[in-house]
């Protein structure tokens, strides 16, 4: 059997089993969208999981889920408004649209970079025309990629559907403090659709308008980037491409973490688990590597960031990004929205500090206020010096506004003993594109006899869509009450099973093992009378053996088997 | 205790604890939008799981996942593009936008059917101003409630966000339809976001402009409106509405079918299957009716429709719509998309049938077309009469292609038999609003001891965001090692854990019993030494009974009684 794949051959299975179909086709199809069909939507769900068994499960983060619509605020703090933009030049013929950096990819070796001037000058220069009808293309613009709506009756609230689920869980960053208890680390994670309103989508599953993702977002104490369960894992190997070169090296998470290669703990333990789950899933680990960004790639605000990427027919693809993202997130949201985004961490101990204090100028406020001047001194030091705008404090005594200069108080340095201090958490950011998980866990999984024309997917068995096939020999004699009986015991959202009673038993196996389907169940006439009465077939789909069972133990054996309690071989 | 509610306190409790959080607080709000925090989000998960334990697990239905964002093809065929509208009017004075109904409620009792010119009429006999500024209102008129977008670059492709997630199943029927072998019934579900872009949204949960629906499309064959586990539950109570009256009447399902209350068989089964979903969540079955659409209320295509309504502190709402659509929504896309969606339905045995052939007329052919004529008379009378167009056939001869008016062909009426008949299935459509489900849940559950200022929620276990409280008597001598032992050998994503070491006992199970949390595991010092050692305390929410049990089999323990395999009065 062949592991080679073609995307396409793929893609057809995928269509005709019902893993995927591209969306809207009844009315001519809308580029880089896709529905999931029921297999597809079960097989989606079970990565789901499996990533929710490790971060809720294993780690005990909690999840939310928001909104997909957002107010313009939102995406202004988060910098999408000004830079989620993909650069655009329309035909001046035919009007098409084209992303401006492909048009000039066999010139350059990353176009991305270039500017709309130094793309204009290319086209110039390298004579380059409309793909579609060889007209000359127009000047060069940006093109904001998040999907454009408003909120309410008239044009006056500008929405946006979200470009990423992150920003769902910046917002309620102080909410998801408090339910924490006001304790870091906290882990956060959130599963749901994103948008890109790409400009030409293609590549399939890999560029679409509207995706699935599934995100983490840990809030850390700054100054301390361990992870308690990092010595775990220390000596486990992981395959990583630093930026310093272009070479894969192989080494284990505490050597990458003691090289600086990874910039700290918490991030290398987040980079190894991604590896954890991406195996587990069924991604070949040969295939898989972890590739850090390089110094021009990195947004200006990331500590450290790297890329799972899976080798996949269309080369290596980027299917998750880890990055450590420093204080950018809440501090951007702190800086538009006047809200502290904040933990405050307490001292082992009080410790006696400089501090910067308010202090009231008793001398100027007596002659001004008289016998108010004491009540008026006693708001004004409980101030901090971070409330004085444009060198004025205001303040509220007994319900007046009074405003005040630097004439009646001034900012002083003490020593104080103080419990703790105020500090903006740093982000770690595991985000995983579902969508792109999804159709790599089926490229390795694809199996292919040529000569035979012959398809399996040798997907893990908690990830399979279907579970188990149930098969009556022949569908009459009372075999299929039987198989259908054992289909009804078995079969759960969780458990899916598939009974099909129509074809030869060969072309039924055939069916399954296109699709996945770990084990297949099959009631003979031996199970009916004599010496094996009772008992049924159980098929293996990698090996393709076959054991003997009793028919009533079939569920508990399926469920041993799913959660690897029990192997095959054990029967 | 009172079960008494008030929704203000219940959206507190659900803020401070983590089941909901207005959205966009940060940037002070947006109307009509909740985000899921850490409770709320397993609990609705919860919900979703067994709302598919009966759809995908006893009714073997398959569920889909289909796009948000669709093209404006959809809705114009759907009819949202030209009738999903309320009435707005905006204030000529400070511009604030109003639905036109709501505020004229004090003088009409079915304000929506009214006209916009009658509302704008009634405005001046009734004198009504804007309730924010008392200016003049203006005009009424339409406000399509769907938010608009735009797909790709240019404004040329015009997309709405879905308001139902139902379309992406019907526009996905004839996959589904190979997917399920080309066989009826046909059972879809879906869950996911649907929007609607109210003008003023209110009354908390219940109107949201970004909500989350649980849809079941379940086609069928026009002449068999029957299921086969009716007999099942035929005997069984259900409370309804007719709409022959406004009195509630409670009587069998078959009864409802037989009296000709319900329209069919199958409705009545999804109907009553409906009722067991919302009792199994926690809806009080005596604050659960069904009530019939009244006829000016159906929409003109439904053979029948009813409404699963939940008394709550805001009066009986609708949280489900049960309907029969008649081949209303597949016709409608067969109309749209030129594709035709229908069900081959064979007869038992070939049948003789009068049907409507065409029929060439050689003695026109043979002249004209010399030897070509045979075979365009083939291909001419293996077209049939659908594909005439204006009175001429469209046909390609050896790759040519020729159109001939009816000189060269009739339609005739012969006798053939026949293996079968192509029908439009019908659809029975039992749309679940999941976020005001998950509220009614939550005011059904809701038990408040004014006295002790005691909150209990009586959520169902497998509803229940938190399944266990995890507690260390005190957190030291070891207490907290095994405490923290137990959750890590109890907690998953499907068996969620808190643990909890701060505080009295009392306060911790306060804690656990405000968010409906069935059980708690105490770990004291009788767990380490003395004839307990190495058992634990479990207490039950609803009776605070508490009972000693090996700390070893706890995870056991709660797993068996989650599914309903064990009771704690068996412990």
């Amino acid at each position: 059997m062949s592991n080679e794949v073609n995307s396409n051959d793929l893609m057809a299975i995928c269509r005709r089993r019902g893993f995927l179909w591209p969306s809207f086709e009844l009315y001519g199809g809308v580029a880089g969208m896709f529905d999931y069909g029921p297999l597809g939507s079960n097989m989606r769900n079970n990565i789901v999981e499996v990533w929710r068994d490790i971060y809720r499960g294993r780690e005990g983060f909690i999840e939310i889920d928001s909104e997909t619509v957002n107010p313009r605020e939102v995406f202004k703090a988060s910098g999408h408004v000004d830079e989620f933009a993909d650069l655009i030049t329309y035909c001046g013929g035919c009007d098409s649209p084209f992303r401006a950096d492909h048009l000039v990819k066999p010139f350059f070796d990353n176009p991305d970079v270039l500017s709309p001037k130094e793309l204009d000058k290319a086209f110039v220069e390298h004579d380059v025309k409309c793909p579609e009808c060889g007209g000359i293309l127009g000047p060069v613009e940006e093109f904001n990629l998040m999907f454009k709506t408003t909120i309410g009756p008239g044009s006056s609230r500008v929405g946006y559907l979200r470009p990423e689920t992150a920003q769902g869980i910046f917002v309620n960053y102080l909410n998801l403090y408090r339910y924490n208890r006001e304790k870091l680390p906290l882990g956060v994670i959130q599963t749901g659709r994103g948008y890109r309103n790409e400009i030409a989508p293609r590549q399939g599953m890999i560029r679409m308008r509207e995706f699935n993702m599934m995100e983490v977002e840990l809030f850390v104490d700054p100054e301390d980037k361990g992870w308690s369960r990092f010595p775990d894992i220390e000596n486990d190997m992981i395959t990583l491409v630093p930026n310093t070169g272009t070479e894969s090296v192989t080494m284990t998470v505490g050597e990458a973490v003691d090289r600086k290669i990874i910039a700290n703990k918490v991030l290398a333990y987040f980079v190894y688990t991604t590896q954890q789950l991406l195996v587990r899933l069924g991604v070949d680990p040969k295939r898989l590597r972890f590739r850090q960004h390089l110094r021009d790639e990195m947004a200006h605000y990331a500590m450290d960031c790297w890329d799972a990427e899976v080798l996949l027919s269309y080369g290596w693809i980027e299917v998750t990004g880890i990055a450590d993202r420093g204080c950018w997130d809440l501090s951007r949201h702190a800086e538009f929205s006047g809200v502290e985004l904040t933990h405050f961490k307490k001292f082992d101990e009080p410790k006696e500090m400089e501090v910067d204090r308010v202090k009231a100028k008793h001398k100027a406020l007596g002659p001004k206020f008289k016998d108010k001047a004491k009540a008026i001194a006693e708001v004004m030091e409980a101030k901090t010096p971070s409330d004085v705008t444009d060198g004025k404090l205001i303040m509220d005594i007994d319900g007046e506004q009074i405003t005040l200069g630097n004439d009646y108080f001034e900012i002083v340095r003490v020593l104080e003993k103080v419990s703790g201090e105020r500090v903006v958490p740093h982000v770690i950011e595991p985000s995983y594109g579902l969508d792109r998980i999804f159709y790599s866990v089926l490229e390795h999984a694809f199996a292919y006899d040529k000569k035979e024309n012959y398809t399996v997917l040798r997907l893990a068995p908690e990830v399979a869509p279907i579970k188990a096939g149930v098969f009556p020999l022949m569908e009459k004699d009372g075999l299929d009450a039987l198989a259908m009986d054992i289909y009804a015991k078995i079969h759960s959202p969780s458990v899916e099973a598939y009974y099909d009673g129509s074809g030869t038993i060969g072309k039924r196996y055939a069916r399954m093992d296109e699709i996945g389907t770990p084990w297949c169940i099959t009631v003979d006439y031996e199970s009916l009378e004599g010496p094996d009465k009772g008992t049924v077939t159980i098929r293996e789909r990698d090996t393709t053996c076959q054991k003997r069972v009793p028919a009533d133990s079939v569920p508990d054996i399926l469920r041993s088997m799913l959660c690897g309690k029990l192997s095959f071989g054990d029967l």
